[in-house]
């Protein structure tokens, strides 16, 4: 079969510091992004909030302060040399930051934009699962507080056309659920890209903590596999404001297959040719959707948001 | 956390000959029920189809000989002493079957039942994602005609209380839908059983077809990990007539971790004490459904069946 290749990277950041200003992260990201053109690449994908130290495991004080982690534009003047040297270079991007929309009411959300080879931003997308908690929880050793910074994402998950194929966004925990992939493959999603920052200490259960690593690939895999789609995933790494984050970046095929991995938690280039028909296989045969999927049978789905009774045995016609 | 221990056993079945009898058949699975109770079990889950040999492989010729792999009655003569096998012992079973239900007009599922301790039938469900084709294909070097033989399930994914827990069913490919999962997920599902009869020659591609164990694995693993549920998988395994099913039977926690596996693709006993309080951690946490899950969002998942256009971005509020 004819390929149709995506160069992609992931452009992985190590921490950010609390002190660190957008100017300087830019300069990061530009860095990144020079690397990514210099090995063929047509787009990078940088992680979920990228501008700024991760705010959420803090619980601050004044709005002020929360609002000096958010952005009133995209470009603004310090993000603008980012989507200059996107349109010189000629290379797309992803890349995630916290979004305040002024208005009759100032809504907050946990954004990220896709940009592309003329540095115009192309797609958006606000994250729709949000972890943690909107207050502090006293048992916990640290904190993860995006239920409080932020509103769910209003768009749905939407996909754009751009670099010769369907893309998808999601962010950081959205790739844990099923319904994220599900409802880009049915929009026919052939790329899906997320940004990420996952502590190591999400739940103080040490049982369950060990498996962080663990988790995001395996999430990551099933959603590529079981979708058809291609899924590459940027994290924040290392150990920033005390707390560390697991990067492991990853390309995965749709396949399930990973095709490249990210070795520190550092900022690093990884990258790799996408064929964007490689799906076709799975699409045709195992997961040939509207041949085998049976939708009356997943309402609940929708009409659930949390687990309910059992209800009776009912045998349909 | 107190602990909420059911003892389960895969009763892995190696090949059945198409010669075979029934009453050869249930001979094996009286032997694995044995063994998994001197081992502590409390139920014992054997395979899809799991009285004859994977008849769908064929295209046949008359009615007949398709009716002579369906049972008209549950029990039936043959199958009675697995039934009373299972009451003597006091153990459990979910045994996969081809049913024909009688009536105006005669009904054809691939259908998997529950049996409590003392061999009374306390769960049925009956396979809704239906892999294959309803005729042969010419350009295929094997075939699989499941849509020929069965209609698709008319129960949706129903769950029993059983063994101390919620226990649901699903069958074979049903394992490879984020849907079958979460459909169980929200009506309360701590444990997950699944037969399967999974060949290494899907597709006819090898690119595809050299991962079938990663991708049975995958499958079962995001299943339960996503879902805060074990999965207990069995298969037919081994060379049966010509086609080699990929065995790998195994018991998968709530974290997705592989806590029992089978290593042969012969008849063969895994067995493990599973908590079923274990998924509690992820259930109060990562996923709390309740708390994360946003279904206005998931809408696609049931209105539409395969993918379909793009739709244009529209924010909600």
């Amino acid at each position: 079969m004819e390929k149709r290749i995506v160069n992609v990277a992931c452009g992985q950041l190590g921490p950010i510091a609390r002190a660190e200003t957008r100017t300087q992260v830019v300069r990061r990201l530009i860095e990144l992004m020079r690397e990514a053109k210099a090995r063929g690449s047509d787009v990078i994908v940088f992680p979920e909030l990228a501008l700024t130290t991760f705010f959420p495991r803090w619980a601050l004080e004044t709005q002020e302060e929360i609002d000096s982690f958010f952005e009133k534009e995209m470009p603004g003047p310090e993000t603008r040399p980012l989507f200059e040297e996107a349109a010189k270079l000629g290379i797309g991007f992803y890349l995630g930051y916290a979004e305040l929309v002024e208005g009759p009411r100032r809504r907050y959300f946990n954004t990220s934009i896709l940009v592309n080879q003329k540095g115009e931003i192309v797609g958006k997308y606000r994250k729709i699962h949000l972890p943690g908690w909107s207050e502090p929880q006293p048992h916990l050793r640290s904190q993860h507080l995006e239920k409080r910074y932020f509103e769910p994402g209003n768009m749905g998950f939407p996909v754009y056309e751009a670099f010769g194929g369907v893309i998808g966004m999601c962010i950081c925990n959205d790739r844990r659920w099923p319904e994220t992939y599900r409802v880009m493959a049915l929009l026919g999603v052939e790329m899906v890209m997320v940004g990420y920052n996952t502590p190591d200490d999400h739940t103080d259960v040490f049982d369950f903590d060990i498996l962080t690593t663990f988790h995001n690939q395996l999430s990551l895999q099933a959603g590529a596999y079981q979708n058809s789609t291609w899924v590459v995933a940027t994290a924040k790494a290392g150990l920033e404001e005390g707390s560390n984050l697991i990067g492991n970046s990853m390309i995965v095929a749709p396949s399930g297959q990973i095709i490249a991995h990210a070795t520190s938690t550092d900022d690093e280039v990884i990258a790799a040719g996408c064929d964007l028909n490689m799906g076709t296989v799975y699409r045709k045969t195992i997961f040939d959707l509207a041949r085998h999927r049976e939708p009356e049978h997943y309402r609940l789905i929708v009409e659930r948001k949390g687990p309910g009774p059992i209800l009776p045995v009912r045998e349909l016609d």
